[in-house]
């Protein structure tokens, strides 16, 4: 019975079957008995792989880096990563390495040919997933000695001579100059802040080390299993590895969606995070969905999508009924290529025996299974078309989250809220929206929206610059240079050639203090954050105290203050109107997606509601009354 | 006049003086001028030991270990524990030694030696005190090399091979296979969680240290001191060590008893820890007393007992007037032998100076020495009869804390917070409780209950089947095998001889995420944790949902929900009906208890309130309306 | 034009050019080319002294030893600081040095001997700034090993032989004797909590290092720059040094005064950190001034006023329009020499680049300076008197900070909180008042208050004991000998002779608990600390359940409670009746304060009010409507 569904999953569904090879590196090198032993394992692997043939799958290899054996890091010690207070880490757990290791470097490789040299041309294998989740864990940077190393080295590059350094971190504040490239520690254990610039360096070298390393995989594999695809499973919420850099080496986007698990991680008020408890926020999915779709230029799979309750966050609550059907249409609608769950089988077992899988640790199917199941028979009777563009764009960049987590400045200034909050609003306009990185071509789109974008670099400006449509520009936007200094030009910076304007002060708030604003589209009370401007410009909002909040000129907006919902909504409401967009007013709990001549509509709320569709309108699942959790 | 009052405690309330011998092990050897620099502090000993004498007392001498002198750390650096964060503790504190460190034994032998060699036949000894309050301060498990090699050692007798190793942890999630024994870590330190199996490998290792330190202690006192009886003082809330496994080697089981202490660290809202601020929750001391009972077999003290403010919980309140005499009768109602009170006089220095003793620092009695004088004139006039048996048996694991501690899945999970919630309904519907390990005889109870037990083993299971009463088994029993993962016919595991079904699933939920559940006993709302049943038992509750809460076959009956203190309150209440327990419902501050033909009343509120005794009853202390704070 | 608003500031309003020079030591010692680019760096400086020489101005020059350079780290790695944690901390941030590091001495020598020899006797030179904010970020205490030994020999000096010492520390107490001064740790790191009287030491200790750093410094500049004033820059709310004894080796004290920056540290109520988030708590800057006026004996500077939002606070507001103008005036009201804005220009670069200056980082002025502008023009039009003595005397002792923070007893009991809610009071009733050590002179006073102090010396009673006015004696005054024990006659120890009563009891009581306490000026809730009196003198104030609250025996009284607002309110309005001091009561956001004849009137709140001035009163600034900020 199962080989039906998997089969029906592996040809309508178009499932893929991913084999996670995590923990299979252990047995490899076991003097004496290791080739016999770890022939074991690749039994176990060709089971897959026969199963791949038998049932018409094709097979994603993962690349087994993540969890070095226990030998190895006894034998190297070096590999294991240092923290930042100071320590050694110790093995036990996962990603317990160094980017930065030569011997863990050569041990990847070594891993590698012995696994592309037995399934590099399986007939079943069509793709690997290099690695796992790169840096999960806070596992991004490293304060061990060789990492130290490393990051000299790669300031020299960088800067070429000392003096060069010097003044990109204007070491003279604190006496901070360094002599020579071979004195430069890593910044943490300070006595006081460190300097920040030195520390987005940090962010940026990590993300270096983490691409060369993927690189280094995919070179690896691509000499010696050519043709297959290579992908990565990002994670949400994430912004310590810049996924845009990272997946200028791959073919496929891939997220691990986990819409409840992630519940607790957002800064959502309590009552939120009760109210969506069991069906995950729902932007949240559809955010990484557009993110990573992003990420991918167009191509993005969910690797893992949650099946039931997880293990991991502070609460795990069981998915209403009918939710993993809604997330896998959510991911379909949003131009997800394939949706795979995780896991196959809850595993008894370890840290994760609390995951639920499509089965239950006795083999029978676990409530996802049919839900799953169901999905696949929707998605035989239904013909998918290609996903085209949105009439929204939302610039992301994973370097703004790094300099507000460097320099927050106030304590509630956080860079995804702000991300989220601006995409939220679009979403409750029955809006789809394309996120790209700063630099993407932005033209074709009614309306651009960039939430903040501290560092504007040239390709950035110029994309702005020939934007068709009207441009909305967040808070402290342009407010630093690449060296994370104030412009001589006060901000927006290089934005001053598309608005004409000064931010003179910046300014955060506690929570609770509120000012009061009054503009064309009602009044507002904002907090978290203000700026004040000198401009010519006439502001289309103000504070009652006279404060300009809003600016306009031309096509481009700039915002001078934290958003509150309210007004992002009532704004991008206006602009949205003015581009032509057509927004609407979705209820709470409803939301829309389209794809090509199909419109999803998802209800999240909890009770049924009456579908807003035009009247002729062909229903070809579900009917005109929105039951949670899916109609479309 | 002070002579009189103490005679009257020894002879009358059968007070034992406690002579804690803290600190005095450091001045033992030192060189050149040791013996007469000890013979002073025997000096100190033997004033007691005269006092005894004179005043008819008996001594019980506490064993110095938990205070190693500052030259044996110099002389051997490696009886320091190692913390968890990778450290060497600093001699200074207290308990600053390794339960697996070889010196540390010898040196404890030959301290030892030379007490007994001295005291060891002294006519007014009676009994020791081993050691005091083992692992407080979170000192029970060490992160040093040489807990490392005694863990490995451990591990080898408890796995034999190392396959069998693997096995039982399951390493090979995530590549934690080792190659040998010499290879485990401990469990900390880690990028990632670690296996859960380790960590209660790690906590039952501990708990075997501990148990063999404290028999080589005993062994060593019974070898050279014959006759004397062995007793140890627990804590209040404290689960690290399993207190049944360490009274094995015992006589008579003691206890700490702070009940204004302890109400900051019981996870109670504030507007409670205000109510019972200066009074102790009604149930803590009393939960102890039926806890530490069952741990000694029978018999227990109150080792300290709390006479006024003390000084290590955040917020240190006065106790109410006539506290120490109402807990003092409350510990004897519950079948404690002898009441002793820390301390005899406030020390004016160090650490512990504003602990409240039953005299002040200028030597003059405190409030508490009154009420003592009262208790030992009132028990002067009454006959105490035995303690018998309660009507109720509840079954309590240390074990079971330390699953949920090491994978709790929800954060409002806590093993403590579900079996006092058990426990204080009872003491509101007027019921006495006896405590029980697992796999003790159940027999002759009207009524069982398992708040919660994971890890069914064979003994447990056969105990909980000749059981002759009702039996409640609550959730997340049977969800574990001795090795921490899930049975392979899922939870309850073994539990399914008696009671036909299937748990496929749990969920955590957040607070304030509460659902509708509807039965005979009328409609309540639960959270924190929620189990799905399959079975073919009908539910005796469900949730609106339709989900079954209640199971029944028999006399047993599995609660598949986190109660609520109104569900557990109704449920227990018609269950002890059908027991023929005849419950009652005290208002919120009383309490009763019974021993033998007396019955005990205590009333913890701030007003007076009438006896709720029979017509005819004759009042032995106190009258028919219950003064704050007690009555008899 | 800025050249003559400097001017202006020099010559009207006495504002000093200081002239930071952090961060300058680093390239000093360049092997090669160090005097050349040293040269280049004296050059800026020469540039200040050009200037000063050019406008009028006098130089403060900063000595730069809060930052070593990296080199000298590299090369002595042992001047480097130990955290608490046992860890060396890494260089970056600043105050990254050991107070009691011999290779940090020789070359604070050396570079203090350049810095004297070049500038020393410039002409434009008049006083210098030592070191700057000393024991900022946590930088008091070091626990290296350097540190350690050097305790040890301060020990040795302070006791004399090992038992003298084991004495004074109670050691006996859980066996913590040590036989000889070698054998002394730094109290960290200990499992249980250390003993408090030598963490009361190595508090003592640090201060001794700390003054003599201080002095080391002040000895080298005395002889090589004669003529010169000696000053340092306190902080807000910091007792980690005693600024009394620091500033014994200074001329004029001077503090660093950030009235928004220390809201968010204060322990206030969310709301009414709301409520002063742009104009600072209205007592806040007023306190500091008072108190650090009576360190410096009467002469103190505001070295660095905040001129706008700060960089450091988790929360970092604009100040009201006005605010800066007021905190001058409110300076210059309470006797201010000097106030100085730190900065002059925000610097567009490193950790402080969101600190605001009085010019913005393109080199225009900001909103402070024209505030300040005004300030000087009014400055030039009115002459100001000499500060005379206040009607209030305040005793403040750093060490009682020291005691509680090392045994608190209650987690609300703070000494900050307790000595600013007595300041308010006086704020709020209009009395101006002087802050002295214990043991100053008090004669003169009308009313003296002691928040408490814990510890009282001989020269403390003497001085107690010569007051001219009432005495008002706050809770646990008295409580402890001079090594940090319980004294024999118990609380107050000595000051029985001055109030014949015992406190023979203390509790501290969680949020929440209040008691009903009722008498002469009302009834009222008081929580947080509550004393039991022994006593003949009857009670002026008792709790409803008899306990007496307030003593007096003629002009002293003792205080045996935490007080509420509106408690200390009601006391201190009738004590100051008493003695013929006039209090009124200032409605919420009004302060006044006196120099000479001259009364400064300031409005903190946001509603235009009614000056209270008599009729025929002349204002010669402002009017008799009080506008929200400042009138006077």
């Amino acid at each position: 019975k199962r080989g039906t569904i998997l089969r029906c999953f592996a040809k309508r569904l178009g499932l893929w079957l991913f084999l996670p090879l995590y923990g299979r590196l252990g047995e490899f090198a076991r003097s004496g008995r290791g080739s016999s032993l770890f022939g074991l394992r690749w039994g176990w692997l060709e089971g897959g792989g026969d199963l791949g043939k038998k049932e018409g799958l094709a097979v994603v290899l993962g690349t087994p880096t993540a969890t070095p054996p226990k030998w190895l890091g006894d034998r190297s010690p070096k590999i294991l990563p240092g923290d930042r207070e100071g320590r050694r880490r110790n093995f036990g757990g996962r990603r317990h390495y160094c980017f930065s290791s030569p011997p863990y470097r050569e041990k990847t490789a070594r891993i590698l040919a012995l696994l592309t040299k037995r399934y590099g041309r399986h007939p079943a294998g069509v793709g690997f997933q290099v690695e796992k989740e790169l840096g999960c864990h806070g596992t991004v940077g490293c304060y061990c000695p060789n990492w130290r190393g490393a990051f000299r080295g790669w300031l020299r590059v960088k800067n070429g001579k000392i003096d060069a350094l010097n003044a990109a971190w204007e070491t003279v504040f604190w006496n901070q100059t360094n002599r020579d490239l071979g004195e430069v520690e890593l910044p943490h254990l300070t006595g006081a802040e460190a300097n920040p610039t030195p520390l987005l360096d940090y962010y940026r070298f990590a993300l270096n080390l983490g691409r060369a390393y993927n690189c280094f995989q995919v070179n690896l594999l691509w000499n010696n299993a050519p043709g297959r695809f290579f992908t990565h499973n990002f994670m949400g919420f994430f912004n310590d590895l810049d996924p845009f850099a990272l997946a200028k080496d791959l073919d496929i986007a891939a997220w691990d969606s986990y819409p409840l698990g992630l519940i607790d991680q957002m800064p959502l008020p309590q009552e939120e995070k009760v109210q969506w408890a069991r069906t995950g926020h729902p932007d949240v999915a559809a955010f990484h969905h557009d993110l990573y779709r992003g990420v991918g230029r167009g191509r993005f799979w969910v690797m893992e999508q949650q099946p039931g309750p997880v293990n991991w966050a502070p609460h795990n609550p069981s998915p209403a009924p009918g939710m993993v059907r809604l997330w896998t249409w959510e991911a379909i609608a949003h131009g997800a290529e394939v949706v795979s769950y995780f896991r196959w089988r809850q595993a008894p077992f370890a840290q994760e025996q609390m995951h639920a899988g499509l089965n239950r640790p006795d083999f029978q199917p676990d409530v996802a299974f049919f839900e799953v199941q169901r999905v696949a028979e929707e998605l035989s009777a239904l013909p998918i078309p290609p996903a085209g563009c949105a009439p929204v764009a939302l610039v992301y960049d994973s370097e703004a989250a790094w300099v507000f987590e460097i320099q927050p400045q106030g304590a509630e200034w956080n860079y995804l809220t702000l991300v989220f909050s601006f995409y939220s609003v679009f979403r409750r306009l029955g809006l789809d929206v394309d996120i790209f990185k700063p630099g993407a071509d932005l033209g074709g789109y009614g309306l651009v929206v960039v939430p903040s974008l501290p560092i504007v670099r040239k390709e950035a400006l110029e994309a702005l610059s020939q934007a068709d449509g009207l441009v909305l520009v967040g808070p402290r936007s342009g407010s630093k240079t690449e060296n994370l200094q104030i412009p001589p030009e006060l901000p927006p910076g290089a934005l001053q050639a598309l608005l004409p304007l000064k931010v003179v002060r910046g300014e955060s708030l506690p929570p609770g203090l509120l000012e009061e604003a009054e503009g064309p589209w009602g009044r507002f009370a904002l907090g978290v954050w203000r700026e004040w401007v000198e401009t010519d410009l006439p502001p289309l909002l103000r504070f009652t105290d006279g404060g300009g909040i809003l600016f306009r000129r031309g096509r481009y907006l700039y915002l001078a203050d934290w958003p509150s919902p309210e007004l992002l909504f009532a704004l991008c409401q206006s602009l949205a109107e003015e581009a032509g967009l057509h927004p609407r007013f979705l209820p709470e709990g409803l939301r829309l997606r389209r794809r090509g001549p199909l419109v999803f509509a998802f209800n999240y709320g909890p009770e049924v509601v009456e579908a807003p569709a035009p009247p002729g309108v062909r229903f070809l699942l579900g009917n005109d009354l929105w039951f949670p959790k899916l109609s479309s």
